[in-house]
């Protein structure tokens, strides 16, 4: 069978193409031709255009970008409705056959994470039935509560051959206010990184990373390629690629000599890309052609610092 | 208007009690006489009797207990459902007038951050409009990500009239190995502490304390009384008493010499509190006996050490 993180990277190395689609769908995101069949000023009007809008995307990219992330936070603040198209864009991007990271940054005491790992790892025990709440391959974990806040997500890795990225290095500038204090020879993340591999050491797979894997803010390129070289079993999960500054040059020190150990995510670059192509009336259109784009500018830099040999 | 804290602690005066009523609900708390009613092989009924239950609770105790935390996880492990059962307890508890903590442990990057707020404390921007995903009064927080994924939060308490508690030190058994590294000159919980003081200086209300506070584990007492005198302006939400082993004489530090500067939860104690009564048909009746005896041994441990007279 193998585990989680062998069926992303072998989804990437399929496609050639280590790039992620981020859904943090807002309705600013919309063309007018498309906003305009929907009662934007409603919740549930609003949650029903973005599980649209996504299915569109979806379709638009599905052979040829191997995973989505989808946040949270953006359907969360659209209510129960919002979940709902949290579900649908999870539920149909899987259907699709992308690898699905729902990118919830949850975690809390073992009980706690237990259940919020049943929520989108594992199963929902029922009096006598179970079933699956939101279907996610991935997750994404916050480690500020340490090993027994992450067990029962590693658990359920290994039970239902799913992955979880934690939290090391984040993109955003106060990350490192927190991240970056020296805990005594080393920093906080580098510290927190060392516990992420340990806790994936059973679950490595066969292209040599575990299904726990780390979020690195792209935005930090040395620091990346430090986690790199400390980290050769953790897979990296990138996110800052586009509208948050990251380059791809800068992101090359995140991956490995095959080109391997790594993933990039873009949301707003790719979500709007119809705003950078005015010509385009077809916003699918244009967001297929920014992740082509997207792919090239990846692979080459990744090829021309010497990282794999990417088509 | 003053500041949310003032609101909370105003209402653990007018009740003399400083409990609050933990919501995580799980099917294995119902009595059978109660589960019978509903159909638990599914998500959906699943989450109806959650949702029933805990108005059952909420009605058994909003007179005597002030505020109520419900804890996500246990609902988003129902899925879409679970998260409307989610929402009715949140705005049932609001309508029954008690101060209602969303317990979600939500952060991540500011863009992003303030979308979780929006979900929770602030309004959600449609077209032309706006509206309340989800009604709470507090929600917890993580801190990993530094100031910029707390400001939208702290905005969003300031406009609304809303409070935060953000994890500082949690109870539960792991949380030392981040928390508490030797960070240089004090621990990590410690520093995470004052940079909470720090958030909460413009929210400070009429009782002292900042509509930013603090989570503090109840298992660990001399690390909370310490903490007390640390941050005389942030108010702590003390999780961990009964089920989770902590006591009233060990949480009474985390209280200022008034007897405020916290707020103590339970959750399966009292959710439960019909199992430890065989003899009581009645679980919302035994729910409120209990939490009697919680105010009671609270308010007891309060007064013998110096913390306020309670009645």
């Amino acid at each position: 069978m193998g585990v989680m993180m062998d069926r992303l990277l072998d989804a990437v190395v399929a496609a050639q193409n280590p790039s992620v689609l981020g859904l943090d769908t807002r309705i600013e995101y919309f063309p007018e031709r498309f906003a305009e069949a929907y009662d934007l000023t409603t919740l549930d009007g609003a949650a029903e255009a973005i599980a649209d809008f996504n299915q569109i995307l979806i379709d638009a990219v599905c052979d040829i970008v191997p995973a989505v992330k989808v946040q949270a936070a953006y359907y969360e603040m659209y209510g129960v409705a919002g979940m709902e198209a949290f579900f649908d864009t999870l539920d149909y991007a899987k259907r699709k056959g992308m690898a699905v990271i729902a990118d919830v940054k949850r975690n809390d005491i073992g009980s706690t994470a237990t259940a919020y790992s049943a929520a989108y790892l594992g199963r929902t025990a029922l009096s006598g039935a179970e079933a699956q709440a939101f279907p996610a391959d991935f997750v994404t974990v916050n480690p500020y509560l340490g090993t027994d806040g992450i067990e029962p997500f590693v658990r359920d890795c290994a039970t239902y051959k799913k992955g979880v990225f934690v939290l090391v290095k984040t993109s955003n500038p106060s990350g490192r206010e927190i991240q970056d204090l020296d805990t005594g020879g080393c920093t906080l993340y580098e510290r927190v990184g060392d516990l992420v591999a340990g806790w994936g050491a059973g679950l490595i797979g066969s292209r040599g990373y575990s299904s726990v894997g780390a979020v690195v803010g792209a935005t930090c390129p040395e620091e990346g390629a430090a986690l790199r070289k400390r980290l050769p079993t953790v897979c990296f999960l990138l996110p800052g690629y586009g509208a948050q500054g990251a380059t791809a040059e800068g992101l090359a020190g995140c991956f490995d000599e095959e080109g391997l150990g790594a993933v990039v995510n873009a949301s707003r670059s790719l979500q709007c890309a119809w705003k950078r192509m005015p010509g385009e009336n077809d916003f699918a259109k244009a967001t297929r052609h920014v992740a082509i784009a997207m792919k090239r500018d990846i692979c080459t830099a990744l090829n021309e610092a010497g990282r794999g040999r990417w088509k």
